[in-house]
Order: C-alpha cells, then sequence, then structure tokens
C-alpha cells in the first residue's frame, strides 16, 4: 500500500480522514481491531490509516465506510475532504 | 500505484469513480491530458483511472477533485459512493 510523507501531504488530508475514521469508529464504540477485522484491513495498517500515516486507497476506504455502516462520500464530508 | 483486478472489485466502484470523474471532466470541456496535467497526475495513470483499472489513492482522488474544482467527498458522490 501507498506510503506517504508527510511533506507531500501538504494539506494534512491524511491526519483529516484518519481523525474522521477514528472518529466515527469510537463513536459506534468499535475498537481499533474491531474496526480492521471488520473491513478486512490488516490491524497495523488501519493503526497507520488512523494515524494519517498511509495514503489510503478508494476500495479500503469504501472498505472502512461498509464497517461504520456509512456511505464513503459521508465518510470523506466527515473528514472535511 | 496500486492495481486491481476487476474480480477483487466486486462492486465496480473503480469503474462508477472513474465514470464520475469522466463525467466532471467532460461537463467542464476539459481533456483527459488536460485533467492529468491540472491535477498533477501521469496521463496514462488518468486513462486507467477513468477506465477503472487503478485503485485510486485518497490524495489522487483529492488531486482530480481540485482540478474540477469540487471537493472529495461531492466527486465521490456523484459516484454513487
Amino acid at each position: 500500500m501507498a506510503r506517504i510523507s508527510g511533506q507531500q501531504d501538504g494539506d494534512g488530508l491524511l491526519s483529516k480522514l484518519g481523525d474522521a475514521v477514528r472518529a466515527a469508529r469510537r463513536a459506534q464504540g468499535l475498537s481499533q481491531e474491531a474496526l480492521a477485522d471488520a473491513a478486512g484491513i490488516d490491524r497495523s495498517h488501519m493503526g497507520k490509516i488512523e494515524r494519517g500515516e498511509r495514503n489510503v486507497t478508494i476500495m479500503n476506504i469504501a472498505r472502512i465506510a461498509t464497517a461504520l455502516n456509512a456511505a464513503p462520500s459521508d465518510l470523506l464530508r466527515e473528514a472535511g475532504l
């Protein structure tokens, strides 16, 4: 999966997306591990996504959104993107 | 950039996203090359994105949306995602 440096992500959008994932997860009372498992995403990778350390793909955004009972577009809007 | 097989993309979301990018681009009278250049994305890669042949990252979705004067969440919503 694509890595990304903070410098390349000048707008901090990876952090915004990660924060939105974490907030939605916590609002549903899910642990990071539970969300990772529900989304079919490696637990270590999910941690990096929440910390804004990975350039998430649309397929993984969709998997995460589905696990959160949300639309991908709603997840991005919650992130301010 | 991550490649993806049609089989993995069971919901056809890459095609939906690619179709939405193409529709928004054409609505603004932009050629595929002009959009690729404006977004800072390789022209060949942009073609594959529009054809649903690439698992687009959020950074590239944001670059494309910016070049189309749209929010990333709007682009996904237009794609039905």
